[in-house]
């Protein structure tokens, strides 16, 4: 989906940092860093980036996600990662044999809102691509999140898991209350003017001999009108129907009695 | 992250169809049938895929989504992709100048959950990667779907769109109310445990002269019963603080004269 607005500039609001666990592919650092832009989030940091920082493959990846990639921190452990956190949240597909809360992205996310609108600093762990976190890291954690997946196709990549996240947080931050764009619906035409649509029509119809039946008349009248009301027409709208109905009139000549009746009202 | 279990099979529940206009590129067919099987859909559409069908590229993206893959399903035009469905939606990252209700993905989700609820059939469509969908493909759907994205950052790859989307779905039908696990969480300990625990932890502390000033011990005791409380310890936790004070207790020997008493006890 296309549709980056490039006149707009990058803020960086306050939401969860986003620490992965020593990444082995730089494409997934940068995709990461992508789908963090998509939804605003800006803070990510490495814990032992398999192939050092900075990365070419991941500055490739990230498709312009600058604004990310210049931020990002590096460090030697976890702890120092997080040092600065006062929630942190461990994403993970695997049940852990702790004593530690689950949450699905939802609840997470609503948790973070709250703990970061309140000016704190929170994060969000993800692991090794090939296994996770280790239950070490976990224990770092203050709670598990993890994602209502398909128990028979778990596997997530860590663009993906971060795009959930990132997507959630903004769902429940304040930016995220707004879609970037809403309904260019014009408003609705007053009702006289469907009113007179209908009216055209009827008188159209009744000329070309579509009421064959005359006491099914009320019955057909009432479900064509009831079909037309339901269209919530503009004006114009209204307008160019009453175009098609005008244009087909005198377009199909029809053997019809009527028609001469008409020619001379 | 990892944790597919493999053990579990697959079904094929009633979930929206995910048709693509046009795709360029086999990857992102197959990450999309991957994001689609994370949360299980199933129903892939492809209309006019540049590259044709089968796709080796598709087939090695996708990450093992064999039953999404063999199920794929491939028409000339999109009113043939869209021919049995009762309910359509546009995903688009642009504003257009159409008479079209703008949804967000939350309440897309809603209408689709309960549309094919009652039985019926419905359809997410995704447009070509570098220009989206087309107008006169916007217009044969029941309204626009879009992602609170950042507006300044709102490029998503297909295969990101789907994920979203398949995941909103989840999130709003029956089986994505269930995490795939849930807390492993022991029951907190009975209270009369916590209790013990508060009584051995303030003889230890006692004996060792922590409470230096008489007057101030009911408030920095209630601090510490506080704190401990919080913890919602299970019972082997308070067996394992207990230990913890036993062994510190014994371990580090003071110059304190209670100790002496604690030892003729």
């Amino acid at each position: 989906m296309a549709g980056t607005d490039s006149s707009i500039e990058i803020t960086l609001a306050p939401g969860p940092a986003v620490i992965l666990c020593e990444p082995q592919l730089g494409e997934n650092i940068g995709t990461a860093a992508r789908a963090m832009a998509n939804f605003g989030l800006w803070d990510l940091r490495l814990v032992r980036p398999r192939d050092g920082w900075p990365n070419e493959r991941a500055i490739n990846a990230a498709s312009r996600a600058d604004h990310v990639l210049e931020r990002v921190r590096v460090f030697e452990t976890l702890e120092a990662a997080i040092a600065d956190l006062t929630l942190v949240y461990a994403t993970t597909a695997r049940s852990r044999d702790l004593q530690k809360t689950v949450l699905g992205p939802d609840e997470a996310a609503t948790n973070l809102a709250s703990h970061i609108g309140a000016g704190n600093g929170a994060g969000l762990l993800f692991g090794r691509e090939r296994w996770g976190l280790l239950n070490e890291e976990v224990a770092l954690a203050d709670a598990i999140v993890t994602l209502p997946v398909e128990p028979a196709f778990a596997s997530l990549n860590i663009a993906q898991a971060v795009l959930l996240m990132a997507y959630e947080w903004r769902r429940h931050s304040a930016a995220g209350s707004a879609l970037p764009f809403g309904n260019t619906m014009a408003e609705v035409a007053p009702r006289e003017e469907l009113v007179g649509l209908f009216g055209h029509l009827e008188e159209t119809l009744e000329r070309s001999g579509f009421f064959t039946a005359p006491d099914k008349k009320p019955t057909v009248v009432n479900n064509l009108r009831t079909m037309l009301a339901r269209g919530q027409f503009t004006r114009q709208e209204i307008r160019t129907l009453r175009g098609v109905i005008s244009s087909i009139d005198r377009k199909h000549e029809r053997p019809n009695p009527n028609r001469q009746k008409r020619d001379t009202e």
